[in-house]
């Protein structure tokens, strides 16, 4: 066993593995889990901002939904896993964090290749929040590439189980690079713009929100979008969108735990509208960060005191 | 730093981490590698059998390629990856391994959200041979399941990079459970049969030899069997291969370094032919484990006495 962790070891970054939180700088897992050799995992990431969870319970549903497709069960309950992320937290003394909750296939017995005879592992950690965009670069907004790689379809791996199947993603990334821009939305076969590294995207046309409808991680900052256009009676749509309606749309925003409602500014290297980010994005903006206040959507962590 | 590892607890099992030769039952991986949480890696495996390894520099090419197409580098050089491959098989003092050597993006800077800025890491371990079906399975044969569920399509993820977005296969194998069959070939979406759990597949016909041409990993076992075709006068074709003609096969069998060449006498819950291992892929099984002997196939691991 290793020695009892020191408090102040903890500060800045907890992960929580085989039983024991540690500090993330020396959070590792057995090279051998299936969870990384086979990415057979699902996992969710949640926020804390200015001391309390966002819409942590229904972070905690998609991640148990995805356990059970994925065939997977834990030694914990849901309130266990709850109170471990808010430990991971407390511990590692971050106000604004982003908590990433983990389940893996885990270690296979030896010489077996059947995932049914894995105990699957648990994982969480809590590190400082994570910007796609930071504050700063919001106010530019950015300069989203639509991407020749197609999102891994839906008949492939469902999307709604959060997955780290990222490598269309990744490839995403370096075209963007390559062409001038900061990120990228992937399309499918057919044309139609799907997600990107880490968010959902909305298109602003004539006064009206569209979003993908299918092919897509159902993210809860998307969700969160939806019911703020029906609080603030700004029609929302989800149906399949076009490349082309991306590019001629008068605003585009990109949505993400990892930031929240982030403004696209330019497409393909063409501005939209005037270049800056427009007033229904900033109307969203505004209202998602104020919802952080209201007690229907948020847990406060009950730090500790040193 | 870690205590010096004795050579004793290396043995059955050894991995290199960190610059270090370990136990594999305590490599571990950092949490925070991309190579996990976007799978973000690329790998290959190579196996030892009776103290040489085979193909090896055929897996050391294709390894350096993916990294390559993944716009990945490490401070090792070909023969130094070498190196470290021969070392763990030495230290575990296994004459019949399992070796699989690993780059993952790497550990981002703290923040970050760009693959540019990470350093890229390699890991590698040798374990014991790893059968798919082990030998005496293999004289019955496997029952194989045409899955419903799309193998990840090449426009989406270069299957020539092996890479492990395994979700789609894993939800093959489940499916081929629940229908009692013992593993699984995911087809894409024309009904094309494409490759499963760790394998690719070859149909025979009326004595000649047809497997996928596209959307697969160029196996090393199957490129060993498209070259056992001509040193035997067997006609090999790479085409499409529809679902329909694998269940019309004479017949048919899987080959993966996990195992080599293994008989499949049932798809679908109906027996081929006679439901017994067919003559061409009893001859290839046997041309195979020769090549094995061939000094152009192996390279001898210079075990140390102890």
């Amino acid at each position: 066993m290793n020695p009892p962790v020191s408090r102040s070891a903890l500060k800045g970054g907890t992960a929580y593995i085989d039983e024991q939180f540690v500090p993330i700088s020396e959070a590792r897992i057995p090279i051998l889990d299936w969870g990384f050799l086979r990415s057979d995992s699902t996992y969710d990431v949640v926020h804390v901002w200015q001391g309390s969870f966002f819409r942590l319970d229904d972070h905690l549903n998609r991640f148990l939904r995805g356990m059970q497709q994925l065939h997977m069960t834990l030694p914990h309950n849901r309130d266990r896993i709850r109170e471990i992320l808010f430990e991971c937290v407390k511990l590692s003394g971050l106000h604004d964090a982003y908590v990433e909750m983990i389940c893996t296939r885990g270690v296979p017995t030896a010489g077996s290749r059947d995932p049914r005879h894995c105990i699957n592992r648990f994982y969480a950690f809590a590190v400082p929040f994570v910007w796609i965009a930071d504050p700063e670069r919001q106010k530019e907004g950015l300069h989203l590439i639509i991407s020749h790689v197609h999102r891994i379809p839906e008949t492939s791996v469902d999307p709604t189980i959060k997955n780290y199947h990222w490598l269309d993603l990744v490839a995403g990334l370096y075209e963007a690079y390559s062409r001038g821009g900061e990120t990228a939305i992937l399309s499918d076969r057919e044309g139609n713009a799907i997600e990107g590294p880490g968010f959902n995207i909305f298109v602003v046309k004539k006064g009206k929100l569209t979003t993908p409808g299918r092919g897509v991680l159902e993210g809860i900052t998307r969700r969160t979008v939806i019911e703020m256009g029906q609080m603030l009676n700004i029609p929302v749509e989800t149906r399949n969108v076009s490349a082309e309606e991306v590019r001629q749309a008068d605003e585009v925003f990109i949505t993400s735990t990892a930031g929240g409602i982030m403004p696209v500014t330019k497409v393909d290297s063409r501005l939209l509208g005037d270049g800056k980010p427009g007033p229904i994005t900033s109307q969203l903006h505004k209202q998602y960060w104020s919802l952080h206040q209201d007690s229907r959507y948020v847990s406060p962590v009950p730090y500790v005191s040193e």
